[in-house]
């Protein structure tokens, strides 16, 4: 049975949340895998307590140090040994668990993870995608949006293949595309590292390890025009965090407006809010919870990074990333494709 | 009395739109600047004999050749010398224009400026800005978003400049403010060119060149935080194009929703019209119209870029955009500013 160790502490809604997720998977899943829920033993058990247990293969382990979403990553690694965050992640280098699961300091679990866990051989950094709106079936990911940073172009390719791993074997997915974002769609378009990208990343596509369509723009993102777009982690980063800001942005005009409406007596109070309702359904798409976090690929060993706001479905959406992550030999298939 | 050239066949709405700007702009100014459209005689004659200019500062030049948005930079400026595109630029190094105002190939406009207008003395390298929404007063620009790849940190701190010169003195701000777009608030953060940047540009804020608030996030871009925000022209062009497809993209879930709602009997067709209207006009800020265009700073000479669904509004700003650069004397400030 696989065990899959869970930071208890991690995420703005830590530890209730984390409980509940926890204890909801455990059910859901019919026991089929174990959780080791890691965290302060004060905080944690008396929200255990509020469940029934003792059917469900659930531990608990104390972990008396928290590293919180304002710690400084390299900082808190070193000094925040027995917090949950490196407790988790050394129990599975230790191989008593599987996996980690954490929605907290992604800064810290990456690096925490890359410490703790190292590198897949053959792999030259480990990055983090993430996931975009798009219409219609199938998924948009986005690698790398803020572990890498300086990416080289062989960095660049990595991340492409990794990824083509992880959504071929993981994600069910038969073809995965992948596009390069870049300034423009022709092959000798954008700056010197990725005109040698698009060169490797053609080479790649050549011995088939990924599918390459070439250049995307930005305007192209939204479009399912690639389930892989590969940029270098400043340009994911604000791309992401420009996305993100953009439902509060349109809700801080929409919002007012027809209040101004209702007010004037131009629309009747059950109108604007059913337009209201259809106004924030809209957003559905830009929801990260649905898919709960993904994986910090290319560290030895299962780590799963979720949204400092991940609710119960999220943290059971991200147990069950891990126990799938393991099935599908994903970390092997990498270390044997980038050997 | 300031001559104005206008690329009459520049634009997807060229040449209809630009007639009709430029006749437009002649009545509302008073006739108080001269403009001389340059294009295809056959097309343009037609419609300027359309209105009456018998009393208006407007001249007609003919130019056989067109520069296409499809064209490729490089190629379309050496060999098309005869467009109307080069021969407003060479007007302008030749001093019988003052400005040159274009809705056309914003690439080979770039190209095309650089060649023949060449740099100011002092510039490393001319650049774009572009305009984002922002809730409230002010403005909000992004530079670079695309003339200039691979940027070095003496580049970026040079847009810095030369936008803060552009907002001071043509745009009427009191205290532009300047943040460098990065992947986490604190100095130390991001790839190393822009750790160099953000020294640079602290020592511009030191000697009163600029006023720098630091890094901000790709979440900071519509929160009017900074009127001036920097970055790569990879990032500023693949942020533009990105933001640039969100109505649309939205557009496409919520409008059949509402339509769905109208079909069901939930919603009443006028109020289904006016949630309709609300929604269109949420994304008002998103209107790259009401700016016209923007100048290719740094460029020794008057270049005013537009957009290529320029409508004839557009067209007019582009045209007093130019004749404020001009009277602002904003490029020997940039001058005086980088010698």
């Amino acid at each position: 049975m696989l065990t899959i160790a869970v930071d208890a502490m991690g995420g703005d809604n830590a530890p209730e949340c984390v409980v509940e997720g926890t204890v909801e998977t455990l059910r859901e899943s019919g026991n089929r895998l174990e959780v080791l829920l890691i965290g302060q033993e004060d905080k944690v058990r008396p929200l255990l307590d509020q469940h029934d247990t003792s059917s469900l293969n659930l531990r608990f382990m104390h972990a008396p140090e928290v590293v919180t979403m304002t710690d400084i990553p390299a900082i808190a690694v070193k000094t925040k040994q027995n917090s949950s965050l490196v407790r988790g992640l050394t129990l599975c280098r230790e191989k008593k668990a599987d996996g980690f699961v954490s929605a907290g300091n992604t800064g810290a679990l990456m690096a925490a993870s890359l410490f703790v866990l190292g590198r897949i051989p053959g792999v030259l950094r480990p990055t983090i995608y993430a996931y975009f709106p798009r219409l219609g079936p199938g998924l948009t990911n986005i690698v790398d949006v803020g572990a890498n940073v300086d990416c080289k172009p062989e960095n660049l390719v990595q991340f492409a293949e990794m990824l083509t791993i992880y959504q071929r074997d993981a994600a069910g997915m038969d073809k995965p595309v992948t596009g390069l974002l870049n300034i423009g769609e022709e092959e000798n378009k954008g700056p010197e590292y990725l005109k040698q990208t698009f060169n490797l990343l053609k080479e790649a596509d050549r011995k088939n390890r990924i599918n390459f369509i070439g250049n995307i723009e930005g305007n192209d993102i939204l479009l399912s025009k690639a389930s892989i777009i590969v940029c270098d982690g400043l340009v994911g980063n604000t791309l992401l965090k420009f996305g993100e800001s953009i439902p509060k942005f349109l809700g801080s005009i929409f919002k007012p407006s027809i209040e101004k409406l209702v007010k004037s007596g131009q629309l009747d109070p059950k109108s604007a809010e059913i337009t209201a309702q259809t106004f924030k359904a809209m957003f559905q798409p830009f929801d990260v919870e649905q898919f709960g976090g993904v994986p910090f690929l290319g560290v030895d060993g299962i780590s799963i990074v979720g949204h400092g706001r991940s609710s119960k479905t999220a943290i059971m959406n991200m147990i069950f990333m891990a126990e799938h992550m393991i099935e599908k030999k994903v970390n092997q298939h990498i270390a044997e494709a980038l050997a």
